[in-house]
């Protein structure tokens, strides 16, 4: 076999194509040569932690969006590797919502036990994609960051895990360039402590404005100002916090809101989601998508439908997350290793991608959508050998998260959930989220 | 005439190369085709000030590194153009340090009177550039970010004036991961009200730590530490103002220098200085230059001794500015338009490169330094019609700043200078500089 695969970035989705390949090697199939590229410094993708924020030491945009004291917003049991348990990396099964150096420590656990790290060339952004249609290739341009060298390779399949998390979507509300505080998205928030004693404000209701508010609650903030243009998170808030309707414009350090009422802010954190970003790709290769659980022409989830020799991982908007990567790195490496055959006619893959868009659709509810994404799981992994699990027990755990934050949102991390991998029940956590200063991975596992 | 020229970046430098080519078309010469490739929505380049910090939103690096309150640090006696005063921008003569808001406007009246906005593309980065040597054509991909569309035009020449002084060198220090306020390049500070009764620490001697060091004092910051690595600026700072060795660590909020003493801080602000960073760029296509006053690789200054067809505007360290920018657009619109004859001998324009260096390293202070790049650019000015005026003047305004500087840091912009273009002697403003709170068009102008 000669065929040469690129794959773009070692992130979570990356690496799960990375361990799908060495998965299939280890059980003595002839697998094509992988090549990831990743620009930054070490793998793990949001995972990998920085400090640095807007562009980094070699000018390139930073990727993370992670900040310090984050931990999982949603339960382990829900995104648990099929091939490699919490319990087995760990030793022993750990409470249900990991601070990030305990996470990045499982993520990079899976791969160092696949010896796959030399497949992949840090600091190694990739520039340009293009497809030559005659001989069928794709010639990637990368750029050596360290060596400053900018060079070109030619690959059979691109498999783009570059993440959707990493390019904020920024709008601008009226007096921002006379706000007398700091502006910020979500992706440059770095320390909560920055925020102590502090009045911010934020704009949104999403997993950002959320978890982001509570950090800051946690680490000591004044108060906490909630902006929303449709409606509000609705959670019972502690009493520093308020959630009011959308902003309309800046005045010294006032806020105004569209209900005429008025806060004083310090800092106002713009919690607005991100953008599906492809800088190195052309038109023609570029996925184009809202931020949804069924993508636009992506069949099955992964496969560009225009050019069928190019595929997307995780683009999807996402209840399901490592989990998910998994199943499509599986039916990735399928296809390319003529596991699995596509339809011929790009009729019937847009076809397939209509009638998930349509079934998405048709849900009513948080509750349909985590069935349709747990659902598409199942779909993806019936086709490969990547381990069967209880799909529909690690959707019950999103169902019990969600209760779970309603009756408590400052205390749902002090819940523990059972996993559909090992069936053993998470131990309670020594000490409650809102009381635990520390997210070491040491404190962290002191249970 | 058919040639094409692409002109990469519509700020000063970009701007002097549209108005050379307007200049010499207006005096009946035949011209090419220019297109100017511009990322932001407006031309300016650093002088368009933004709000906005790391990605802005199309996902794209943020040029700007200008912040709100900033006026210009040198006379504008030494950085008026020739062929435009400020007295006939203004109608009236203007007192010495304009803020931006002043210096932007100036910059643009020039280029709306020589009507040259339509050759701009705004919204348009370039993605890469490539150099055909059977052809001796360029191939530009730019990326239309409005309509979301990448393309190729080819090109005779192309012009790189993308500044470098918007990719931050952005260096890590022991603790910066946990320290727990903000740590923020120079490149991101906007609004210094924001750090209003906040402890900063400064690292870096250079221009940005003494002018955002300043602009915080002035706005009623509570102390300002500045580290350097050599040695301390040595001006006659403020009460609340010290400087001291290297930073070593942080720890929580505390700062520890070399010489053992600490400082508690609530924000570090890295005056660490930029990159000369082309990420468009291939290798042999790409500057590598320390940031000096001869760099390397550019014959004249600005045309890349390897590819004659390729230049670079406004590379240099620098004193003077906007008529140094003015001086090599004028001389590379000659180069192309065939007026100017360079070496054939690839040889002889680097040697051309090597006695530039040569005869930087021989000086031996600031002021030799002012004297050499006053040099450079009468030497281009002496091989165009670009308007003759008194360098030496210019060079007398800088030499005069400098001692104003030493007598009273915070007083310096006080003091006023005499044009070399009219003549006339500049006002004193109505109000000294650090009491100036509104730095408006409107206010600066009422002399």
């Amino acid at each position: 076999m000669t065929k040469r695969i690129a794959v773009i970035g070692a992130g979570p989705s990356g690496l799960a194509q990375l361990r799908a390949f060495q998965s299939a090697a280890q059980m003595g199939a002839e697998i094509p040569e992988i090549v990831c590229f990743e620009k930054q410094d070490n793998w793990g993708g949001l995972w990998n932690y920085t400090w640095r924020t807007g562009l980094d030491e070699f000018g390139e945009p930073v990727h993370g969006s992670m900040y310090r004291y984050l931990w999982s917003n949603g339960p382990k049991e829900a995104l648990e590797f099929a091939d490699y348990s919490f319990e087995e990396h760990f030793g022993k099964q750990i409470a249900s919502y990991p601070p990030r150096a305990v996470l990045f420590d499982y993520i990079q656990g899976r791969v160092q036990k696949a010896d796959v790290r030399d497949w992949i060339r840090f600091r190694t952004p990739v520039r340009d994609v293009s497809y030559d249609a005659v001989t069928g290739l794709f010639t990637v341009t990368a750029h050596d960051l360290v060596g400053d060298h900018a060079y070109e390779e030619v690959f059979d399949h691109v498999i783009v895990a570059s993440g959707h998390f990493s390019t904020p979507n920024v709008p601008e509300f009226n007096g921002f360039d006379r706000f007398n505080g700091r502006v910020l998205h979500a992706h440059d928030f770095r320390d909560a402590r920055e925020f102590a004693g502090k009045d911010i404000l934020l704009v949104g209701t999403s997993y950002s404005a959320e978890d982001i508010g509570s950090q800051c609650w946690k680490y000591g903030c004044r108060s906490v100002t909630v902006s929303h243009r449709t409606a509000p998170m609705g959670y019972d808030w502690p009493d520093n916090w308020q959630e009011v309707p959308l902003l309309q414009k800046i005045e010294g350090n006032t806020a105004t809101f569209k209900d005429g009422t008025t806060k004083d802010v310090d800092a106002v954190i713009l919690c607005t989601g991100y953008r599906h970003h492809f800088a190195f790709l052309p038109d023609d290769l570029r996925l184009q998508t809202a931020n949804r659980l069924a993508t636009a022409d992506l069949y099955k989830g992964v496969v560009l439908t225009h050019n069928p020799a190019m595929f997307y991982l995780g683009m999807q908007d996402q209840w399901f997350t490592f989990n998910m990567f998994d199943a499509q790195a599986w039916y990735v490496r399928d296809v390319i290793l003529g596991r699995i055959a596509l339809p011929n006619d790009p009729a019937a893959m847009q076809a397939d991608v209509t009638e998930r868009v349509a079934r998405e659709d048709a849900g009513q509810s948080d509750h349909d959508a985590i069935c349709y994404q747990g659902d598409y799981i199942k779909e993806l992994i019936s086709e490969t050998d990547y381990p069967s699990f209880d799909v529909d027990g690690a959707s019950d755990a999103f169902f019990q998260w969600k209760k779970h934050k309603k009756a408590d949102i400052m205390g749902f991390r002090d819940n523990s959930y059972r996993s559909v991998i090992t069936g053993s029940m998470a131990p309670a956590h020594h000490t409650p989220w809102k009381d635990a200063l520390d997210d070491s991975l040491e404190s962290y596992l002191q249970n």
